[in-house]
């Protein structure tokens, strides 16, 4: 079996490690590290819904991704300073934030919105991953303290199910899962899966970088990240606790 | 079998007409219908490449999309006048970009650049798999348009494949092709697919609107997705004739 | 008499077509083409008004202009990418939106909104003549929708005339009409005349690109500019037969 | 012969100063006062051109215009805060930079760039045309500076006339000079004429903002403009003395 | 002593010239001048406050800098061209709002709203300086206005102090009052001081541009500014007259 | 003597740590708590300068202040989707950049740029000061970076001082050092401090946030303000231990 350069095996993850409540000010959050990369994700927990919400009896979740300057290894510009969002950072946070749509029920979520913000503080392959897996712990923090307030109802369910996310990849000819940067850069093909606590598809997104990918790979990848949510929706439901 | 609201089969395409050479000013052109669907692809050709890439050997190929305010059923405000992209555009844009790189040889194209733009006339679901199977047509035209003007050499071989793609998804249950913007907002799941002409995946997006999706609903959206993008490439080649 | 490029005389208009209802999603809308100059003119009606006319019982008439990046011969980048509009954007929306307000009577309108949109496909001179003309055709059949709704009054008559426009120019001391691009860029004086189907003057706007004119050459522009007119208003009228 | 608000006759003019040499800082400058109009205009002289006009042997002249937020009747927020240029703005930036131009030899400027700054400091109807008058001074001056420096030769000519501008209008049916706010808001056309010392047009635009306008009417409003015209002509020669 | 380049003595202020009700439109305005430098300062009253502060029975000032682009001996751009405000404008923006609102009790001036622009018509170092102390003549003409109007009670006292600035820098190690542009790129240091008409300091901000200072310069360059903030109060008086 | 809220006397700071070398991408970095404030500094060293330094032998050094949105207790909007920088970072940004430029030698920095970026991850008062003492660190770092890797030559000397900086104000009428949030916003005057090793100052900014002060509280403010930065430059001493 190949081993790759920092010693995991093909279908092995980073050290994932969840501080959960990493923030003193925000109603949920979790500082999550995928092996170097670190995320931070916090929960904000508002009463009420945007306007084009109002009246339904629904709640809104969304979400904001963005990276600190010198996240990687060489400093990109700010977004703020440029004026505008790019596309990569728009595509992330709208995946994370329908990620953790699915697995809310809007109407026992009652009128209330959760903002969701990842901030990678540090960068090395898996950003957006690690970001919906530490979200989710975020979230769940978030909601139990709404509860305790009293904004959500003591016996609505607002979670349906959790929710974690990986990449894997095809590095030459290899299906790999996990990907740090230097092997993202190296891939073939790129998919990052989002996958419930009950083993279902939130989102697959498959990306052929260099040569496009037959059937068998597409198989090959999906048993891979299968997988690895798994034991990531391990790690969450540890780092919960009693939550 | 189900029958759709416009009478079409669970595994049938719209209509689909591909007018090439539509602009007499870009290089390439393709006005592409799905149905009601209507985009107008261009292809501009221009020697020379980016600041980033000079002097590398090797071409560049990007892709900007966008719709008319009113393509849609109701009015939608101008980016321009907004004065920034939403998230949606970028991601499509970056999608249809992506999607013509993995079919060219950047070292065949040379350094040239081709900048593909796919404007959303009429919209009726499916515009950025329409966008993309278009543009397609477009590329082929500027390539030629670029080898008689001597810009690309007679032995190169730029294009290595073709590339169409088509959305699928799952409507009450059912797995179903190109899906009308009416079945498209009531879709459980919903997935774009990104095929070469020799069937290799190129981009796998799938989302769950509603509902998580399991393997198996999985499995048949992409044999549906092979399938229509086949059909796509055939049209593709009787628009092109003999180019 | 002098014979232009492209075979006319002086006096002649290139040839115009309207197709009217060309789109399905607007409310009133056409494609017309001066030349190889074609224009997709929509017009959408929405009831109420913006805040600032709220119960006067007035309407509200306004129009947006725009290029697609590859309707000239170079591409040019696109206004939503660059985050704001140019002044030539903003300068010709602007006269499109004053020549149609010249020929709505926004009492009789009511408390109702109309943006016209008008989106270059294909530019050869003479787009923003092109969409005025072309717009007025959209106006109408908006206008016809909304009466058809009851959102305007069986007996009122919002529309108090009709409108067109028509480029005039000299070159090489000789007053033109409807200026092609190659005629527009060599033109010593272009002047852009918009007149209401009863042949009064709703905008005269003369411009010296080279030489200043004098008053002769100022009423020679202005004969043509009205002649070419009428014809356009008889060209309407067809269109728009028995609406 | 009607008299209005202020006094004047149709035919006549408000007071108007022209203070040359009003800023220590610029090349050119021009404090000119229509009535309670008062324009800033500054004429920035510096070496060379804008990249795309390197190496043809020619200058360039270009102008921006503001109005300070209070220089009207009610505060309006500033364009830098809005983050964006309005309509209105790069209308008549562009005007007055065309203006300018039109009296220009830019061969014999060389070369060379010239910005104008015309800023509104108060308004009271007639900015744009003050404007364009009082830079006209302003370019003077700081041409005569660019000969003292030899950054333009001796025996060139840049200047091959004059220009000054004046707006006419019909109120009430009657067509009247210089119109005033009060009289502006009230005009059912509205027109601004530019014209050189030679008492060639420049630009003539002409908009109806209430009735559509004949061609008797605007004959009338013409002669008035050519009138007015000349007078200013004479006063910029006045405030220019000897140079 | 020192003579400084202009002639004055190092606790010398420049000439000072204060026209009040410079402008015919705004509710209180001031053109006041410290030697070569020239600050239109406008004073816009409002009734009725941001959304922020309705109901609290409190007022609001707040103010807003600029430079026109050639008050400067290079052209700098425009901001509203950039479609950005740089830091230094809104730094100095912020502080002209904080001087002004330490002395206004905002009770006293009840739900009014006043906004003060300060726009630089030519500068030459200390225009922050000038701003403030030409604002708060502007200041106090709006108010007395706003008691005109009924808008302020007559026994309200909404000025509870009056307010002026000026700048203090050491040159060559010496403290030096009212830095002309010549003085201020050569000081080691270069402090703004804002000083109440009672001498009590609302601001203080000295910044080491070249070398750090000690306690001992400090109290030297704070002992300089309390004085010439002295002789601004009495121009400041002078020129308010019996208001 | 006072006790405050969280049991400090009015002379004490809160507790700091300082964890340098927290990211393993940037050249320079620390992670800087005082108290529950906690600042991410990063410095980037990139050999060259701007354009408009170039080929002056100098270096450069900048720095970049933002807030992540959940920082505070409650969630504020971010910059960049805001589409731009409010006053508050522009402001904090240029302090933090002056405050370092004031201890470095940008001769014998040569021609090489230092970026400094401090990204707030949690705000209990204080950050500008905490941004400063924390960027010294890092900046430190990046410069012996620079020298193992020969952009800085063996025996320069780029450092000529330290820099912190503490935030002093006054409280019921009582001078107090390094203010927690609580505090702050009930500070009559507030004053941030920014003191080199020696004991100089770099930046004094003092402001009357309620009622303006006199002579005496200010020069107890000073006092207090260069006690806490002596010790917290002992405090970055042994952070940095044998750098």
């Amino acid at each position: 079996m190949t081993t790759r350069k920092d010693g995991r095996t093909p279908d092995q993850l980073r050290p994932v490690t969840i501080e959960r409540g990493w923030s003193e000010q925000a109603e949920g959050s979790a500082l999550i590290s995928f092996g170097k990369t670190k995320v931070l994700c916090t929960a904000s927990f508002t009463p009420g819904v945007p306007r084009w919400l109002t009246g339904k009896g629904k709640g809104w979740v969304t979400a904001e991704y963005a990276m600190l300057p010198r996240a990687t290894n060489e400093r990109s510009g700010r977004e703020s300073v440029k004026g505008k969002i790019g596309g990569r950072t728009h595509e992330i946070s709208r995946l994370i934030g329908r990620s953790l749509r699915a697995v809310v029920d809007m109407k026992a979520l009652g009128e209330n919105t959760i903002v969701i913000d990842c901030d990678v503080l540090q960068a090395d392959g898996g950003t957006r991953t690690a970001a919906i897996t530490g979200a989710y712990v975020a979230l769940v923090d978030a909601m139990e303290w709404a509860r305790g307030k009293g904004h959500i109802g003591k016996n609505s369910v607002p979670l349906i199910d959790s929710v974690s996310a990986v990449s894997v990849g095809i590095i030459d000819g290899e299906p790999m899962l996990d990907l740090a940067y230097v092997e993202d850069v190296r891939a073939e093909t790129d998919m990052n899966v989002v996958v419930t606590g009950r083993g279902l598809f939130v989102e697959v997104q498959g990306t052929a970088e260099g040569a496009p990918f037959d059937r068998a790979e597409l198989d090959a990848l999906l048993d891979l990240a299968t997988n690895g949510a798994r034991e990531l929706g391990g790690l969450q439901t540890e780092a919960l606790g009693d939550a």
